[in-house]
């Protein structure tokens, strides 16, 4: 029979901004928009990290709306000169820029001082872009077609994505487990090579890392379909016990962390 | 008189893993491989996080090896199945893989147990490649003309990448100065502006973020003069100063992070 499994829908993250390039800043956002999209069933396939460059940003904002079914941007909407973000995606969809009026109420109120012409940048978004609400610092992020534009700051931009998530529509959903075993991974390989081969509607990841002072391995399995990953953990327990491991579930650990 | 200043040598760094994507792990290795680009005159101008899919991967790649001077690779050079990078890199280049007797020999040498058919695969590299020594865990890194195929756990990627880095051709080297003042981005937003209007030979950055409770903005000016970028520091001080802020030297505090 034909499965009726829902259809994969795909994002990809814009990180804009020189400051991370430079190595100055550590990107956070990443992590959070990837972890808040597994919850929505939606699968972040790539990212890329892009500098204060227009057309680099407008060239990069057309290929991926184009490839992937939601786009992520972080970084470049404030009120400095570098923030260029806004114009390039209104040159993206070829569109203008136009002071959005429900914007610069909302700036009007959370600066009772008084509006300058920096501060209204904040408020300038291409035509027929939707306002995203922004409860830390007031200024919004827009979105334009499947285009979501947010801060860079990270408390700003988590704010940001959580409204932006309550009204995304995914598709079928990722589930994970995650076993932990103290063999090395040289140990291990053809054993999940052969449950890999077994089972190829899950994805197993091997991830080899220190933990407490003895270096292990996590086995990450995910899909779509959570009995059929408990039913490979069961198998991957015994291949690894197998091989003189103790294999250790470590899937509540992760939980929250997309594991 | 024409200047004789280097040209900008760029480069891009391709994160390859699920792992990065699904939000399981923070990558750490960009900063760090962007800090290190930084000390030897080179630009990271763009960074790619993929997903292990071997279309995108040698897509990627490909694009990323003709449009940048230097191209670095983080990620699935493992022993695993889900390690298909080596392979990825043969592809985009059109080569066929092969055994390396000297990175046979530099396993055999580390793992006396033995190597199985698992390890042999951390062996396993384009044909052509010349090896990236990994004093951490032994299995090479390599390289094929000009991108650079590293480990993705970070303690054996610095390793890696700090023995590439000796041997990479930088060109105009990118100094920092940073500037801290307790004012809001709005109220300093026109004096950055027309301060980069006079200076386009400086990158001058606005980067607000809380520093012990107070929310302030650290202004980061980049080139490659730094008697310029010193006369700039004058001219924003004297700037911040007249709006009432009291700018404050940061550069120090950020040195060795790519500020």
């Amino acid at each position: 029979m034909p499965s009726s499994a829902p259809r994969t829908v795909t994002a990809c993250m814009l990180i804009i901004g020189n400051e991370i390039l430079s190595g100055r800043t550590q990107d956070e956002n990443l992590r959070y928009v990837a972890t808040g999209l597994n919850e929505v069933g939606i699968r972040l396939m790539e990212a890329r990290v892009i500098p204060d460059v227009p057309e680099t940003i407008i060239r990069t904002v057309n290929e991926c709306r184009a490839a992937f079914d939601y786009v992520f941007t972080s970084g470049g909407i404030g009120p400095t000169h570098d923030d260029i973000t806004s114009e390039c995606v209104a040159q993206a969809f070829g569109v203008a820029l136009h002071k959005d009026p429900q914007a610069v109420a909302i700036l009007e109120a959370y600066i009772p001082g008084g509006l300058n012409e920096a501060r209204l940048r904040m408020a300038t978004v291409p035509k027929g872009a939707e306002l995203i609400q922004n409860q830390v610092s007031a200024a919004p992020g827009f979105r334009m077609e499947n285009v979501y534009v947010m801060a860079g700051v990270p408390a700003v931009m988590k704010a940001m994505f959580d409204n932006v998530k309550r009204t995304l529509k995914g598709g079928a959903k990722m589930f994970s487990r995650s076993v932990r075993v103290e063999l090395a991974e040289g140990v291990i390989a053809e054993c999940l090579s052969k449950l890999q081969d077994a089972n190829p509607d899950v994805e197993i990841g091997s991830y080899p890392a220190m933990r407490r002072g003895s270096f292990g391995v996590s086995v990450v399995m995910r899909g779509v379909d959570e009995k059929r990953l408990d039913a490979v953990v069961v198998d991957l327990k015994k291949g690894l016990e197998a091989l003189g491991g103790k294999p250790q579930d470590e899937t509540a650990m992760l939980a929250g962390q997309g594991a």
